[in-house]
C-alpha cells in the first residue's frame, strides 16, 4: 500500500505539501493540488483512517454501504445499525452501491474519506479478493450478507440455502408436490443459494425437479406478477409457490387473486425475508424470517470492537439461521384434485 | 457568523494552527486541538463549504437528510436524487434525522463536515428560524417537503391539503357521505394539512363533520389496523375511508378482509403517496400520487445550481401537485343500504 512519502515523491512536492493537499488545507497551490491528486490516484493512495483517528481523538461516524436504499430490506438493515449506533452516540453515513463493482468501490471510498472507521458493508459487486484487500486496510470494516472464507471473522452471513429449503419443505409437508419457484434473475450468491435450497428440498423428498416450474425474474412485485403470468401460461399443475422474496410473493398473490384464485385454498404461496409488507398484505404472508435486525446489530458491534482493538469472540464459522414464520398464505393441498 | 479569525482569537492560537485543526492536518498539538475545538463549539463556527470547494476544485458529494430510511417513502426519495446525482458523476451520502431536532442538526452537521455542498434536507424537527439560518450559511442547501415562506425559493413542497381534498372528494363523488379518516398522530405539518384537506372536502360538499370518524394513530400498517379496529368498535355507518398514507390503508384493508369485509363492495379505501406497495396489494390501491420523484429531482437540480452560482428560475411560489390514481379499492356506494 502506498504511503504519503510515495505520493510526495510521485508528485514531486514535499511531504508537508502533500499532507496539506490530502487534508484540503488552505494555502495550497493549484499546481500542487493537481500533482498530488494525480499521484494519489495513480498509486491508489488512501489516507489512513487510523492515523486520522489519532488526530480526531475519536471515531464517531459509522459508514454503511447498502445496495439500493429504496429496497425496504436495506431500510430495515440501516435502521437496525442506526439503533445500536445512536445508543453509543455515533452517527451514520449511508452510501449506495447498487450491486455494481465500480459504484460500490466509489461509495466505500467516499465513506472512508468521510472519516468513517466503523464500516458495515453490503457488497455484492466486489470480488472476494477485493473484499479481503479492503478488510486488511480498514480494521473496522465488516461485511454483511456475504460469506468469504478467508475473512470469515469479518463476515455476517445468512444460510440462504437452508432458508429456501425450510420454505419448500413447509409446502411439501402440506401435501404439495407440484411446487413452482420464483427465482431472482440477479447474478448474486443469494439468488443461486435460495434456488438451490428449493432444489435440495425437492430432491430430499423424492420429488421430481422440473425446470419449467422455475421462473427467473426481477426480484420485486412486478417480477412476481410476471413470473406467475408465465407459470399460468404454461398450464402446469402447480398448487404451491416458493419465492425468492416477499415482494415477488406479494406481486404473485395480487395477480392470482385478481384472477379469482383463492390463497391459500387454490394456491399456497410462501415468501422470504419477512420484511415490512409480509405481515400486512392479504392474506398475511407465510414466509422465512431473514434476521436482518440481529445480523445488522452483530455487524456493528463487531465493527466497533475491531476499531477499538478489542478481542472479538466472533469466528464467522457459523452462518446465521433463517426461521419459518407461519401466517395465512399456505394451506394443505386439496386431496380431490 | 464566526470566522476562522474569531476562532483563533478565542482559542488563543494562530490562524495557521486553527486551520490545521479544522482540516485535521497532522503535526497539531493536542492542546491546540482541544482549544480550537472548544472555540469552534462556543462560537458555533462551521468551516465554509464554499471556501473548501475552492481547494477541492469541485463538489462531488451530495448530502441527503431523510427522516427514517426504513420508511419506503424516503427510499424512493433517495433513489430519485441518486439517479440525477450519478448522471452527473456525483455521489450521495445519506443521514437520518428521525424528525427529531437534535438528530437532524447532528446529521446535517455531519453531512456538511463530510464536504457535501449540495444538500437536500427533509427536516420536520427543526424550526423555520433554524432552517432560514442554515440556508443562509450553506448556499447549496434546499429543503424538500417543507414550505417556509422566507426561503420559498429553497423549498420544494407538496400541496398536502389539496391531496387529501382530492382523495376525499373522490369518495364523495362515488356517493359516500359517511367517510372515516385515518390520521397520523405525528406532530408535523403534513399530518395537519392532510386532515384539514379531508375536512375541507366534507365542508365544501355540505357533509357533516364527525370527530368520531377520525382516528389518530402511527402512520404505518399497524396503525392502520388499530384505527379500523377502533372505527368498527364505535359501530359507525362508515362506507369509505380516506387515509394519511398507503401503509395505513394497507393495514386497514388487510384487517377488513380478514373480517369478511369486501373491498370495495362493502368498504372503499383510498391511500396517499402511491408508494411501492400501492400497486401491488390486493385489491390494488386507489390513492393520491405524491410526486416525490419529480420533487427530489427538482430539489437536487436546484441545489446544484445554487452551488454553482447559476441563476435559478425557481421561485418556490407554487406548491407541487398531487394527483388521483384510480385502481381497485374505491367503489360506488351501494344504494340499498
Amino acid at each position: 500500500m502506498a504511503t504519503i512519502k510515495d505520493v510526495a515523491k510521485e508528485a514531486g512536492v514535499s511531504i508537508a505539501t502533500t499532507s496539506r493537499v490530502i487534508n484540503n488545507s488552505p494555502h495550497t497551490s493549484e499546481t500542487a493540488i493537481i500533482a498530488v491528486k494525480a499521484a494519489m490516484e495513480k498509486l491508489d493512495y488512501r489516507p489512513n483512517a487510523n492515523a486520522r483517528a489519532l488526530v480526531n481523538k475519536s471515531s464517531n461516524t459509522v459508514g454503511v454501504l447498502v445496495g439500493d436504499v429504496s429496497a425496504p430490506f436495506f431500510g430495515t438493515m440501516v435502521k437496525a445499525i442506526d439503533d445500536i449506533a445512536s445508543q453509543q452516540s455515533k452517527q451514520l453515513l449511508i452510501g449506495c452501491g447498487y450491486h455494481d463493482p465500480v459504484k460500490e468501490k466509489n461509495a466505500i471510498n467516499l465513506l472512508i474519506n468521510s472519516r468513517c472507521e466503523s464500516l458495515v458493508i453490503h457488497s455484492k459487486g466486489l470480488s472476494n479478493a477485493e473484499l479481503i484487500k479492503l478488510s486488511s486496510e480498514i480494521p473496522g470494516m465488516v461485511f454483511i450478507n456475504r460469506n468469504v472464507e478467508e475473512i470469515a471473522s469479518r463476515c455476517i452471513a445468512l444460510d440462504n440455502r437452508k432458508g429456501a429449503y425450510i420454505a419448500t419443505e413447509h409446502l411439501i409437508k402440506n401435501g404439495h408436490t407440484h411446487i413452482g419457484y420464483l427465482a431472482s434473475n440477479h447474478d448474486i450468491d443469494d439468488a443461486y443459494d435460495r434456488r438451490d435450497g428449493y432444489l435440495d428440498a425437492l430432491r430430499d423428498n423424492g420429488i421430481e425437479i422440473r425446470d419449467e416450474y422455475i421462473e427467473y425474474v426481477e426480484p420485486d412485485e412486478a417480477g412476481g406478477e410476471q413470473a406467475i403470468i408465465n407459470l399460468i401460461a404454461k398450464n402446469t399443475p402447480i398448487t404451491a409457490i416458493a419465492t425468492y422474496n416477499d415482494y415477488m410473493a406479494a406481486g404473485c398473490m395480487t395477480l392470482l387473486q385478481e384472477n379469482g384464485v383463492k390463497i391459500p385454498e387454490d394456491m399456497s404461496v410462501i415468501g422470504f425475508d419477512d420484511g415490512h409488507i409480509a405481515r400486512h398484505i392479504y392474506p398475511r404472508l407465510t414466509t422465512i424470517r431473514y434476521p436482518i435486525n440481529v445480523m445488522a446489530n452483530e455487524a456493528l458491534k463487531l465493527s466497533l470492537q475491531l476499531v477499538n482493538n478489542e478481542n472479538t469472540e466472533y469466528s464467522g464459522k457459523k452462518l446465521f439461521m433463517p426461521v419459518l414464520v407461519k401466517r395465512a398464505s399456505v394451506g394443505i393441498k386439496k386431496t380431490l384434485e
